[in-house]
């Protein structure tokens, strides 16, 4: 089979030292250590296209102490920990290119605090976002990261996710008001004070979102929550093209309209949705758009019915699942870019005459409102020449982004899937400084490794 | 005279680095480089109450090119560069405690593009807020950030600032893109694009935010603007206790009232603002409001007339000048502290007790949508007895906002003023984790030392 992206070579482990910290962590953790090929495998790779990298083995911690007492070990042996969560990232972010121990945080699920008058609560890592939403229903409250996926709040924190509320709601890094982190050396770290803001010394919180488990592992998170609003009223809306439905995402954020979110699906995003979710959606590029108030506000032309809001909603959700269905067994890579608004409808249209040239069945999605989109490219990976022309055509997407003053990866992160492109977006000091910053706080690199910038 | 904190020791200082720094800077900037007493006295301290402690010289930049030589000049020579926006910081961040270059950006000040339809802008570090406000207001934009004072974009985002506007549009850290920063080692740093939301690689932005200047100095900001709202309306509203201000204010921000600002003046401050700007408030506590709405919005029964509310805005901004005004000729030392919505009238309601056992003048003023509240303490600086009075009332301040889960600063920084009391609010693990950041990215200390973290 041909890959997308290669594994690194897992030359120059040390067996013995794999082999010593597993008989560590089996005396502490007995059977919440698991070294079944089955289980490594389930967490070598996931929803990502990054060829299976499995870990050595696949431990279940209970608490921020058991998280201390993995790292402790893995340290004291060199041996590398990749934090998992539900393992849908999508760009081999949970993968163990370089083997080690995966810390899966699904059994470090609970809600510790809700205060309610401060709008926040504190949670362990391992919780979803739909079991979180579910527990906070009664209150009036909710958490208005939604990446469509049902992630760990956790992993959602670590990849920096946004997803389709960002216009409204920011992403992760505007609602996490403090995490708790294991570091290296097995310490744990507390970024900030359940405050609602701060000025006191460096932003270690931004610093811990989006650096993917490679500076340390969260084992708690202090969560802005937001009122469920009063009102909701979603819609769809059929554009002659994606640069007539950009112009229009375009306007409607200018005027200050209190837009939660907005969607643009392609011809052939809907195609694949009408089929997928059993729609009957007019196949020309769609706009889907939400609009959520707490107070006040004008009349509303779209449907507010809770239940065809749903059918929407998960059509748009399952959009990744319908783009695999066009090509049932192939590949799938998934992947994102994202450009100021001004440049989208000429980032998309770009993007897809060149799917047309490359002759790839490739659907696009977007979260308009934030100028990001995505492109599902499904190809037959047994076919060198197939793999190839994705290949290019991935390379291309990020360089028309970059071109476009945009970023190789709006929310998916960077894992293994983008780390080529890093130096090309951030230029060598910014690549520089994070290599710096890695470098000081994981010195035996040991967190989660060949995810976001090698020290190699 | 006494003083409240003192400056540090300039021992050990290499004079002759110093004199070779300056005369190749001499030769570079000619009479951009100012070495005059007056001059360096004005760099030294500005509204901060900590002594003065002037640089050795101040030069002037017109470029990101002229900071990168001086920063090239400075490390040559380890002498430590200190970046000097307006000079309206409060906790000592622009002073010199070990001498050295003061980097006053004042002349790079220009706007380098406004981007309408991906509603950003580029511009220099030196440009004032309301300089850049009056350049976007003919395009209907406005950057939403007001601390008050006039101060400089570079210095409000080295700050960390945040002020009025915080409830409705957050801080400095949730409105800024990128930035452009020169780092010790002489290079430009660009921490990330124009996108309006990326997930590629650590958060250099927020790392830079909030870090005075002590791992680069700021050339370059792209900021997020706002529309500028259709309706705002303002008002004002007495209440018998501060308790009774607090939880009417709590309850406006969960009904999702879209309140911009939300300010909580104690007895005291009303009086000095009755009396320094000329108003006929009645002396109880006073909760300033503003609603600012960009679509649709309810009926409102505040004043919306623009005159009105620039005049009330007026006396909240002066509410400092107002407190030093309370006892004219005295010291004045304004800080601030940070605490959980929730327990924000138990806080503020102890300070007044201690305030008052302290026998000090001391107004107290809000951000209480966020839980943020000032203290400005007034005292004869020659009396080294009523001097002790007003440490020790300061170190209760912050000692119990941090036992409330609060922040020794919620947006003045930590400069020299709050650095006693990081450990005691992060813990060991994460004030290692910046002195290890500190050291990374600027090894041999010359960007603003004695700011934030000591590497002593």
């Amino acid at each position: 089979m041909v890959t997308f992206i290669e594994p690194s070579s897992r030359a120059g482990r040390d067996a013995g030292a794999i082999e010593a910290a597993l008989a560590e962590l089996t005396r502490a953790f007995g059977n919440r250590l698991v070294t079944s090929q089955i289980v490594r495998e389930q967490h070598g790779n996931t929803l990502t296209w990054v060829a299976n990298q499995p870990p050595d083995a696949v431990v279940f911690p209970q608490s921020a102490a058991d998280v201390q007492e993995i790292v402790r070990i893995c340290a004291t042996h060199g041996v590398p920990v990749i934090p998992f969560g539900t393992g849908s990232s999508l760009e081999g972010q949970v993968n163990a290119p370089h083997g080690g121990v995966s810390i899966d945080v699904r059994d470090m699920n609970r809600v510790l605090a809700v205060h309610a008058e401060d709008l926040d609560c504190v949670i362990e890592p391992g919780i979803t976002r739909k079991a979180l939403n579910e527990h906070l229903r009664d209150q009036g409250l909710f958490f208005p990261i939604d990446p469509g996926a049902d992630a760990s709040l956790g992993g959602m924190a670590a990849t920096r996710c946004s997803g389709t509320n960002a216009v409204r709601y920011g992403t992760m890094k505007d609602n996490v008001l403090s995490l708790k982190v294991v570091l290296a050396n097995g310490e744990i770290m507390t970024t900030a004070r359940r405050a609602k803001k701060s000025s006191s010394g460096y932003d270690l919180t931004r610093l811990m979102i989006g650096s993917e488990g490679t500076l340390g592992v969260i084992v708690e998170l202090t969560l802005r929550l937001s009122g469920i609003p009063e009102a909701i009223a979603s819609g769809i809306c059929p554009f002659p093209s994606v640069e007539a439905a950009c112009n229009a995402t375009i306007l409607t954020i200018q005027s200050g309209i209190p837009v939660a979110r907005i969607e643009l699906l392609d011809e052939l995003q809907v195609k694949a949705s009408n089929a997928y979710s059993r729609l009957r959606l007019p196949e020309t590029p769609m706009r889907f758009g939400e609009i959520a108030v707490e107070f006040g506000g004008g009349p509303f032309e779209w449907a507010t019915q809770a239940e065809e809001r749903t059918k929407l909603w998960q059509a748009r959700h399952d959009a990744y699942w319908s783009g695999r269905a066009l090509r049932p067994g192939a590949g799938v890579f998934a992947t994102d870019v994202c450009v100021p608004i001004s440049r989208l409808a000429e980032c998309v249209t770009a993007t897809q005459r060149d799917i047309a040239e490359s002759r790839l069945v490739a659907p696009i999605m977007g979260h308009v409102g934030d100028g990001n989109f995505h492109l599902t490219m499904t190809f037959d990976m047994a076919d060198a020449e197939e793999v190839a022309r994705a290949k290019a055509l991935h390379e291309r997407l990020v360089a028309r982004a970059l071109a476009m003053d945009g970023t190789c990866t709006g929310e998916h992160g960077v894992g293994q899937g983008k780390m080529a492109y890093l130096e090309a977006e951030h230029g060598r000091p910014a690549l520089d400084a994070m290599r710096a910053i890695k470098r000081a706080l994981d010195p035996d690199g040991i967190m989660n490794p060949g995810k976001i910038v090698s020290l190699a």
